[in-house]
Order: C-alpha cells, then structure tokens, then sequence
C-alpha cells in the first residue's frame, strides 16, 4: 500500500470525546470514526487489524474442529419467547417490528437461532456431537455506551456453540475450546488471566472468562499468590477466617450519636476501629418464597457481592434494596440506624461478621448504636453465608496463599449452559437405547472488536500504539525522506517496497511529500512495528536506518540484508499473511 | 474436510416451500435454512460459497484502488431525514426506535453514512478522489420475500461508495468499476449482460445493472441483435416508427358494443386488428404542476411502462390510476370506454399511437367506442412521448438490429449519483482555485448471497448444482466404495486425501459407512466439480475412477497422474486458496 493512495486519517490533537486511551488511539490512528453513541465505522487501518484477529481466531476455530456458519442478525421475538429471554434479558435487548407488524430482535447472542436451528436438523445422538461457531455483527442497547469499542452498542464477536448428548462430552469440547481462546490470545502476544465467573443472562453454571490485564479495565480479578486460581470478583470465594472467634470481653452498651450518617462517620467521630462495625444492609425478599425484607450483615470494611447475595434462594434477584420508608414498616429506625438485635425479618450474616466479637451494630433507634455485641449472648448467630467481596490478602479458596486483584478487559466468555435453552425449546435426540434425551449445549463468546481495544491499552507508549506483528496494520513502513529531491532515495524505496510486497510482507510506503517528522510520528501513532528510513545520506553508505517499534531502537542495515532480518523476524506473522 | 467431522444436511425430497430451482437446490443441497420469512442461516456449505465469492470480489475490489471499510448496520434516522430518503424510500427501510427514544434505520444501504464520513473527514480537493467499499449484512423489508436468498430481507452486499472533485473523475471511475463487476462475472463463468437501468430510491442519472441471464430471471432485458446495445426493458427507449404515418381511407363511425370489458374482447368480438385499437389509460396528475388527471395514449398490442410514465413532468410519482368514480367526474364514461376525442384533461400519446391511421378508440359514452379514427382529421396530435414496453422486433435505440428480450437476475447496479447526497447533507471540498465544490459521488452495489442463487439458478441439472471452479465449496470429493471392508481402499483414499490438501486443493474425503450411490448422489447434489470413487476393483489396475461433474465424463486414471491432472485443471481456483 502506498499513503498516497491509502486514507490514513490520523489526527494530531487528542480526541476531547474519548475516554481511554485506546479509545484515543484508535480515533487518532485513523482506525474507527463514531457514527452515533456506541456505533462505529471501521476505516481502512483499523478493519486491517479486524481481519487479522478475524483470521486467526477462524484458523483457531477450524483446528479444533468448529464449523463456521452464518446467521441472520435480525431474529424473530418467537424464539425468545421461547427460550424465556424476551422478558429476562432486559432492555439491552433491541426490539423492533416489521412492516407485517411482527415482532424481532437485533440480535445479542444467538443461542435461540442456532438451538432452533439444531432441533430441526439433528434427531439422532449419531449426529453429536455437533461444534459451529460464526463471526458476526451482534448488538447490545447498552445504557451507556463508553470506552470506544470496548463497550459499543454494535460489535463483532466470534459466537460458537457446541451440542452434545452427554455432560461428559460437552466438558470435553469446552477444555478444548478452553485452550484455544488461551492459543489465541498468546498468538496476540497478550497478558492475560483466566477466571471462573459469573454466567449472568446467559446462564449454565460454569463459565469461565479471559481477561486482558489492564489498569484501564472495568472487571476486578482475584488471583492467588501461590496457585493458578483466579476469579472474577464477582464470584471469588471469600473463605470463613482461619481463626476461631474470640471471646468478647466488653459488655453491651448503647449510645446515642449526632449526625452519623456513615459508617466512616462511627470511625471517625467515636475512634473506633472500622472492622468492628457491622453494617445491616436490608433487601427484598424473593416473592416466590418469602414475603417482605431480608437483612444482610455485612463488616465494615467489606463491600456486599450482589452477585453472590442474588444468588440466595430468600433474595430479590435483581437484587433490589429496599428504602427508608419500607424498612420503617419493620422497626422504629431509618436505614443509617439498623442492627441484628430484635430486628423482625430473616437475617444473613456474611461468614466473616459471624467470626466478630465485641462488635457494633445499630440499634434500631434512630441515631442510637450498641457496642460490645457478642454472638450467642448477645443474640443469636443467624444464617452464614459468603456475601462480601474478597480483598487483598484474603486466603485463596483453593487453600494456596492469599489473594491480591488485578484489573482486566472481559475479551472471551465460555459457558457451560448444560440444557437451558434445549430444554427450554425443546431440542431432543434420541439416544442409543432409544429413549428421548435432551442435548446439552456450551457457548463461547470472543469479542473482535473489544480485542483490538484491549490489545492497545495494555500496549502502547506516548506516541502510540505497540502491535504484536500478527496484529499490526501493516508490519513494515518504509519512509523516503525527500522523495521529490532525490532519485536514489525514490528508486530504492520503490524497489524495496516491490521486494517486500514480492515476499508476502504486508508494507506501506509512505510517498507523501511530507517532513520526515510527520512521515515518522504517523507510522509510530499507527503502531507499524518495523520502520525503515531511507535517505540520501545513508544511501552514501548503502545503508537503511530500521527501528524496532516495540523495542524502540535504532539500527543500521545493508541493504541486502535488510530484507533477510526482516523476512527472520516476521516469520510467524508471515504464516497468516494478508 | 472428512464428512464425518462435517454437517452435509443434505435432504433428499424436494423441500415444498421451495418456488425456484436455486432455492430448492440450496436447501437440498445444505446451503441454506430458513429462520424467518425472507431470513436465512448460512450452513457450512453454503458459506464457503459465500467467502470464495466474498474473497474473489475483495481482490477485485482491492485490485482497483478501493479500500475497505465496515460501517454500522444500525443507522441514525436523522441522517436519512437529511438525505431526503427518511420519507422517500418507502415500507422497505425497517425503522426501530433505541432505550432511549431515538429513531433509527435497520440499513438498507450506506449512502447517507458515508457521505457524513467523507464531508467530516474530506475538506481539500487534495484528498479526492476516495474510493471505499464494504461487504457487510443489509437488510430491506420487502413486502413480499421469495426466491430464497434471491429476494431476502436480510442479504450480503458488496457495496462501494466514490468521490471525486469533478464528473470527469466520477466517470473515469465509473468505467473502471464496470469493469472490474465484468472481470468478477467472468470469473465466476456466468453468463450475464449489462445493460442500462433506472436509479430508482438510489438516484443520479446514469446507472447499470448486471444481469445474470435465466429463464427464472425477473428482470426483462431488451438487447440489440446487432450491437452491443441493452437496456431493462423498465427503461429500454422504444424509437418512433420507422414509417411516416399512413393516410387514413375510413370514415369515423360510432358503434355500440355490449359486454365489452378489455381490448380483447374487442378484438374477438369484433375481429379488430389488435394493432388498430388506442387504450386510454388515466393516471393522476403531479400536483406540483397541475391538478387532476392526465390520458394516456398506448397501442392496443403494447404495455404503458410506468418508469417512463412517472419521469414525465404532469404525472405524479410514483404513478397512481385514476379510479373509475375519479374518471367520471371528467366525462360521462368509465375506465372501459375512454377515448381521446373530447376528453377534458391533458393528453399524452406514446410514439406509436401517433403513427397510427383508421384507429378505433372508446367514445366517452359507456359502451360506445369510434372506428376509423384519423389524427389531425378527428382530433389534434396531442403531446408525444415514448410511454411503452418495447416488444421484441422493435428498432435498437442505438439504430443497429432489432431487440430481442431475455430474463435475468440483477446482480449488481453501478450508478453515477452526481451530487444527489454531496449537496443534500453538504459535503463539499475547497477546490484548487480556493472556492467551494459539492463533491460528485458514485455508488456501486453487488449482491453476493443473490449471486449464488444466481448462479445456480443458470448452472444445474437434475442430479443438482453445477458450480464453476472458483465457486464450488469443495473443488474435489474423493468417494472411497466399502471403507470399512477394505483396508487397501481405506489406505489409498486417506493417502490421496493428505495429498491433494497438501497442495493446498479444498477437498471433502466422504468417510461415511454409506452406500455408494448415496455417496455419491450427496456429493453430485452439492455440485462438486471433481469427484474420484476408489474400489477395490479398480485399485487391482492401480486405478480411480474420475468423474466431471460439470463434463458428466468418467475416465479412468493411474493414481500417481491423478493429482497431476487436478493440479492443472484446479489452477486458475487455486489462485484464491482457501
């Protein structure tokens, strides 16, 4: 490619609008312009290094066997009706209605479609299993669409889905794919953790996530000091504490306060120690079971996990807190001011609240508090459950080391669903002895666009972005200085540029009449990984100046042997050529 | 591929809801399989289809300086309402409404967003022309989906957008794109005219369609048998006649007809030359020019062409009959005996009427109609327009032969849209002499999913699909007879097998425990160019069996010549590997 006849789109300025530095980049780099809130278009530079992920994500997928499909991305609502998700997955689902008046949606994920698909085409178990996946354009309506394309409203992802008669086989494809999203993203030169997660709107109930390590990232991720056990925040396991409770020495004493409205105002204003305190945090019940509030204890210096306490058979899911006005249905105090002691609803203490002793609790007096609580004088210990998120320095729930967390960008999502949506729509085979049986099925989501985001937070430097070589836009720039002047310098730019193309080398030749410095900062803003600088100068010696993106070093080469380093070096990048 | 390990989905009866050849040879076939009306998922088959298509028109594309881009599928409605094309384009745009109330396009098309693209990005003529292009998912709500993928709501579209700071540009790119859309059909060994066309909800002024030529086409193109001319017959000119008009010898006389509904009934009941009758057919006026309705003169034997129609300036449009309650406002007959003379309304005669002498027309009385009717003598020679179909034996618009008339199916549609877009949403560019310009724009569509069907809809026969080289998901099937009986067999088709992948061949090894004559009827269905059948028998001669499957020729061959032979005659597809 030549600059001249290519649409480089870079810009100077930093973009006011983008909020991370990928973001920036990408809008900087010429690589996505906004069309609206969480729609983008692609421009030539970054659909480039859309279809190299694409590329090595769909070798990836052949390898082990997935068949690539394609489906519609308009859907009709009869399929989630069925599957129960036109009222579940709530209003990040796009509804719209054609001109017959029949309803549809853009689709999310397609796990309705291709589990239809399946129960029309596959009657015997003969047939599974069966493993198909598509790269393909999917929507989500996000609230607040932010971060670029990490979290767009249109984005391309790679969706496979596996179907099996037995669990057994299922687990078996999903180590498999397992390993392939972890081939993937080494392939990419990336940092990144695996972690048990949540499965959320997808369900199933084991999933596991890939996380690209970034300070910039919105997931936290529980990692062991001494283990390979991670997990997402969301569903690490916080252990009960080691040590036995200790037997309270104070006794209960109640106090009136003035203008405490937190739990740093009780830490503050009557010096006592934080993780004393228990905070009562109230909620509604699940209706199918119980009626009216729930109260959750939780220590002060813990955080209540909502994914965990949804996941409580008494518990609202969505989790739902309930307000001033309910809870004084319940007892004489406002929400700043409750406590366990004689409190008239189900109660929850999280594993480490039941391990206190001479804590604090509110007194369900407006402005009043006890101190000196202990467990079994006091009142009685309630239900214990793991309801708080893990911090740093908790034990791993494997029983290696303690726990430290670490920021990541979500890139891959694999699911067990087991039979969800095939019960739900009734996708059955029949099984070797001839009765009926219900396939089981997995998932496995990849998200294109989000990779390249999160390719370029983790890898960049003050002029820009830093490509692995299979990623990168083009692998080679080549910039003449003084093209219009020098003959020599033209002449061997043109021919190594022919050399390189002739080798399967994707290069541009920057053969604009610009100053070298804009030349240089362009191919360094887009990341190129291997510059090459011809001048006049060091054509008196036949040499090329080369610089090494990532490495940010200069050297001189012959020119012969310039060809020779570079065909060493991008050898691997060279096996997915464009 | 092993079919083992892959998902044929064969079927063998003909699919009922089925109403072309191409739509029931892509579902038997495993292609294709219908979600929803007018909404398909591509099996594995049918998109390996789709991407040898998609890669061959991308080279093309890339091969001519276009560069590729990827823009949202989902559009804001505020850049249609800026076109115009938010009310122009009708019931097929499918509108949707986001969480937060704002309006949008499923898109049909990009014109607006790539226009908002380049008058954001694109401020100096220095940067024109910009040739982009795009292979992406669009969607239209037709009214009525048919013809599988032929006539879809949802469909893959190369679509290519560009701009030039002059017509003289425009038309140079114009040019090339022709040819590169010729090159691609070529490739593909279709058998297709191009011919000229109306615009349309696109607009401009000047467009081509690409027609691929079947019988099940329903296109009508009228093309000279003498020179290179063709048109659709929407827009075909039908010239004056060649002779003057003749002297009329009859006398007007008025008769009375009972139970005369159609000019058939008048030719039969009164055995009237057919040729000698005037339909007067009215339409409403366009009301920015005049009220009411306007006549219009067409031969007895000839069809009123509503495109032609709807360009004249009084006509409204889209063209709109007026209704017999309208018509007897205006005389004291309805729609079946109309007739020029005496009609208070403008009066608009087509080429062909003007030539006529002793004609018959309706009389303004019910029932009543005048015979031996003479222009100039009887009435005035009204307005004169080319409103008719031409009919095959009609003169070429170019002069040269006659016209013939042959079906097709449009494929691909180039237009020169001038500055339709540029000028509604203001794109334009400081030129080189420091003033204003609105930008010219061309836009260039191709259908791939249609191509398919297209394709098959011309290349098939009763065993199945006949698919050219370039286009067939797998170029060879190697059938070996009695696999798991003969280890020799075995042996000799897994050898072949790595061979011919080795070679970088796309071939399918049929490792099925099947009867042979299922083998081999799937793999004829499917349409592979190139079939090998290894049996025991004719591996005693250390022979396989070949069969064209394009040829229907069987030929014996030594196994060490066969993947010679493949080799020379796959090598033109083996250009684009898969």
């Amino acid at each position: 490619m030549r600059t001249t006849q290519y649409m480089l789109s870079t810009l100077k300025e930093k973009p006011s609008s983008a909020d991370t530095i990928s973001h920036q980049l990408m809008l900087r780099a010429g690589m996505i312009r906004q069309l609206a809130s969480g729609l983008y278009t692609w421009l030539p530079t970054g659909l480039r290094v859309v279809q190299k992920i694409t590329r090595l994500v769909r070798e990836e997928m052949q390898r082990i066997g997935f068949l690539e499909v394609s489906m519609p991305i308009i859907q009709p609502a009869s399929l989630w009706q069925e599957s129960g998700r036109w009222e579940q997955y709530g209003s990040e689902l796009l509804k719209l209605v054609d001109r017959n008046g029949r309803s549809f949606v853009v689709g999310p994920t397609h796990e309705e479609v291709i589990t239809d698909l399946i129960r029309n085409e596959v009657t015997s178990y003969k047939q599974l299993p069966i493993k198909l996946f598509q790269i393909h354009t999917k929507f989500r309506d996000e609230i607040r669409p932010r971060f670029g394309v990490i979290r767009s409203r249109e984005f391309l992802m790679k969706d496979g889905y596996s179907f099996h008669e037995t669990q057994e086989s299922l687990q078996e494809t999903y180590a498999v794919m397992y390993s392939a999203y972890r081939n993937i993203l080494k392939k990419m030169d990336l940092n990144f953790c695996i972690v048990e997660a949540d499965t959320g709107s997808i369900g199933g109930c084991i999933s596991h996530e890939f996380q690209v390590l970034a300070e910039s990232g919105d997931n936290d991720i529980a990692y062991s000091t001494e283990s390979t056990y991670a997990a997402n925040l969301e569903i690490a396991e916080a252990l009960p504490p080691s040590n036995a409770r200790q037997l309270g020495s104070q006794i209960k004493t109640q106090f009136l306060t003035q203008n405490v409205t937190t739990t740093q105002d009780l830490v503050e204003k009557f010096h006592v120690p934080i993780n004393k305190i228990v905070q009562t945090l109230v909620v509604k019940a699940n209706t199918d079971i119980a009626d009216g509030l729930v109260a959750l204890l939780v220590r002060g210096d813990h955080v209540l996990n909502k994914i965990k306490a949804e996941r409580i058979d008494i518990i609202a899911s969505p989790l739902c807190f309930a307000t001033d006005q309910e809870i004084r249905r319940y007892c004489q105090a406002g929400i700043k001011s409750l406590g366990p002691i004689g409190l008239n609803m189900p109660i929850i203490a999280d594993r480490s609240v039941a391990a206190m002793s001479d804590f604090i609790v509110g007194a369900n007096i407006d402005g009043q508090y006890f101190t000196g609580i202990n467990w079994e004088r006091d009142l009685p210990l309630p239900r214990i459950e793991d309801i708080r998120n893990v911090v740093e320095g908790d034990m791993s729930s494997d029983g290696k080391g303690v726990l430290l967390i670490k920021r990541g960008i979500e890139v891959g999502h694999i699911f067990q669903l087991g039979t969800k949506y095939s019960n739900a729509m009734k996708a059955i085979v029949q099984s070797v002895d001839g009765c009926s049986k219900t396939i089981s099925m997995g998932c496995y989501g990849l998200g294109i666009s989000r990779l390249i985001a999160a390719a370029i937070e983790q890898n960049h430097d003050e002029h820009g972005i830093l490509w692995s070589p299979v990623l990168a836009p083009f692998q080679v720039a080549i910039l003449p200085i003084n093209i219009q002047q020098s003959f020599r310098v033209r002449c061997t730019a043109e021919d190594l540029y022919s050399q390189l193309l002739a080798q399967g080398i994707d290069v541009i030749l920057d053969d604009r009449i610009e100053r070298p410095g804009i030349m240089f900062s362009d191919m360094e803003l887009i990341g190129i990984p291997h510059i090459l600088v011809i001048s006049e100068r060091n054509l008196n010696n036949k040499e090329i100046e080369y610089k090494s993106r990532v490495l940010n070093q200069k050297r001189m080469f012959k020119i012969s042997e310039m060809i020779l380093y570079l065909k060493s070096v991008l050898h691997d990048a060279m096996l997915h050529p464009n």
